[in-house]
């Protein structure tokens, strides 16, 4: 792709209304745009990382047996009447149609989940069953700050999974739990897996996939040493206390929630009717999941760890383009080369073909954040500039060891 | 894939509520199942069916320079006041916040799209510019029936483009239309051209793209020697009037609106003041151009027009599957031979590994209406039955031979 025909373009100014680096940043590289507070527009640069944290994730949904689906938005409040949400959750959008019908924006889908599955879940055989979708979602937050980490409107993962027994749901939300921190990991994050009061329905403990950042809205208890982390709101310990699990001090720290896991035991199934014959021939309630990741809030996230003072450090399996091909002014044919060669060898490149000024470019490169950049300039014949976002350091290489560095 | 695995199954029985051939398929086939009027889910084979339509509609849009975004559907009443669509769309969707801010979801996006522009246009090298979506819109239709032809929450890609001059976009709209009438081929379906009125906000007319069908909302009258044709509710003549651009006698039938285009001339851009300056250094409005076409109907209007008595049969550019390859009773192991020798080719194929009897197998194949029916039978050792759907001749044929047709 060439920068010069993408509109959104980067700016030399932050945001006025930034208070997070995630914000500023998206905003002044034009991966986003805020249309109100917690609601945003995903550009072209912007909406192609957005996507490749989706696949990642649908990806590894797919490998422990999840099956997709997309599920309505726009749901009546029936279903929400039959699980008492609808009086009981604040941040529900409610509205109404011209006809006076009430209708709910999904916040979360177990209302429309449970009463779909039950029509397929008739015997044991039928179980275990894992239903998930990556959809826009909708919360009426009093507030709503921190760029897209916390939004009105947010693009999720949601699975539901059903199960005969509870020891079936345990080995399942191991699996899940796998494969939550192989998809946190090729995101670039390191997730801490935290204890967690159970939400609106459940006594239960629930878990929080938690990663460390100023920029988040939780506070957590946590071991270096071993795997113990608890969140604030349900720890009986303080900063330094020992840990329960391995006698190290503890430390606290503000961190982000990028996926939660509830048990959600028999609550949905006894609401919607939900049964199933066990081999014993008797009518039993299925045990349910869920399990959410934050698709847009982890994009946040990605930002928030990696960045400097210059602008955003994508990693590589997000990045937008693998390469930005910088073209200086008197080298434009040779760039063109360059970026051509690299898109006939199937390498994901941007080419900045923009009539600006060296140093405007370079500027450029380092707040769009790609992961190399390649000067190709008038003063170095065919030899190229490779630099990666990461490091400091450059090198003049020819076009073939390029392509080798790249493959 | 495995049809085992896949939760929603084809049933025996059509829907009690379907009003339309579409309706009664998809749901009877497990593609789709009705929230309410108006809202579906998509299962694991509908939303494989739903993608392979966004991305024929994506690579067509892209090929003449349309960026992709994507928009919010929740929206502040303010830019829907800015245009005066607050008061004036009855179908407008509205809701309060908890502290009673006014939102309103998206049945279009010009509101959004037209303040997003301004940033990026401030000189003529910035135009023309053209940015689309393909994003879920929503509707306070009065009634709403016919499957997904007519959604209350539907799938939609809309474009929307700005120009230096009513010539240039002219110049886009032939581009586009030459886009829509190759993205409908590929679909399977032939499009008229239809005048029609300009909607809300212009006096211009407006140009629909038509598929006949008896499930359609619209009537048209057409030349079936040229390429006229007219909305009745614009239209002038009546059936069996002279075609006033060949004189042949002109046709009435019903057809359903699968795209649209809107020519939206400087109202959006006088309403948020988005101006460029042009070659003389005068300020001026850019035209702007819209570009709708319905993901989610065009996948109903495939329906109405591509079935049987016993089922749909889907093009092959949108099947979910190329391939069903069905295992009867003491052949399963030469069945899985067969299915996956097509995975490792590459053929998207699924089998059908239920217990069921073969009959109720047929039933299913031909209910799913996948391209092609491979029946792997003990009474045919090495052979395999090769059946198209839109076919009604059989051939037993080896695996070599399926995998040389196939390919």
């Amino acid at each position: 792709m060439k920068l010069s025909k993408i509109a959104f373009q980067v700016s030399k100014n932050a945001p006025a209304n930034a208070d997070t680096v995630n914000h500023k940043l998206l905003v002044q590289a034009g991966y986003v745009r805020q249309l109100m507070a917690g609601v945003y527009t995903y550009t072209t640069l912007g909406l192609k990382v957005l996507r490749s944290i989706e696949n990642i994730i649908r990806e590894e949904m797919n490998a422990i047996g999840g099956q997709e689906i997309l599920m309505p938005a726009l749901q009546p409040k029936e279903n929400w009447v039959t699980t008492g949400g609808w009086d009981k959750i604040d941040v529900l959008f409610k509205l109404k149609s011209r006809t006076d019908k009430d209708y709910a924006l999904g916040q979360s889908h177990e209302e429309i989940v449970t009463p779909l599955a039950k029509e397929f879940i008739n015997s044991y055989k039928d179980l275990p069953l894992a239903l998930y979708q990556i959809q826009w979602k909708y919360r009426d937050e009093l507030r709503s700050k921190s760029g897209i980490l916390r939004g009105r409107e947010f693009f999720m993962k949601d699975m539901y999974s059903f199960h005969e027994t509870q020891e079936d749901f345990e080995r399942f939300y191991s699996e899940t739990k796998a494969a939550y921190l192989r998809i946190f990991k090729r995101l670039g994050l390191t997730a801490k897996v935290t204890e967690a009061s159970g939400g609106s329905f459940t006594e239960k403990v629930s878990y929080e996939f938690m990663v460390l950042t100023d920029a988040g809205e939780d506070d957590i208890f946590y071991c270096d040493e071993c795997d113990y982390c608890i969140n604030q709101e349900i720890a009986k310990v303080k900063e330094g206390d020992k840990c329960p699990k391995c006698g190290s001090p503890l430390k606290l720290a503000r961190a982000s929630e990028v996926g939660n896991v509830f048990d959600l035991g028999q609550k949905f199934a006894k609401d919607f009717e939900v049964t199933f014959t066990n081999q014993a021939g008797e009518k039993k309630y299925p045990i349910m999941g869920c399990y959410g990741i934050g698709v847009s809030r982890s994009m946040g996230v990605i930002v928030e760890k990696y960045n400097d003072e210059k602008g955003i450090i994508w990693p590589k399996s997000i990045a937008p383009f693998q390469v930005e091909v910088v073209s200086l002014s008197g080298a434009e044919d040779y760039a063109l080369k360059v970026y051509e060669t690299l898109q006939k060898a199937n390498i994901s490149v941007l080419l900045d073909d923009r009539n600006q000024s060296a140093g405007s470019k370079f500027a450029a490169a380092d707040l769009l954040g790609l992961p190399v950049r390649l000067v190709v300039s008038p003063r170095n014949g065919e030899k190229i500039e490779w630099k990666e976002r990461n490091q400091s350091e450059s090198e003049l290489i020819d076009l073939e060891t390029v392509l080798t560095k790249l493959k």
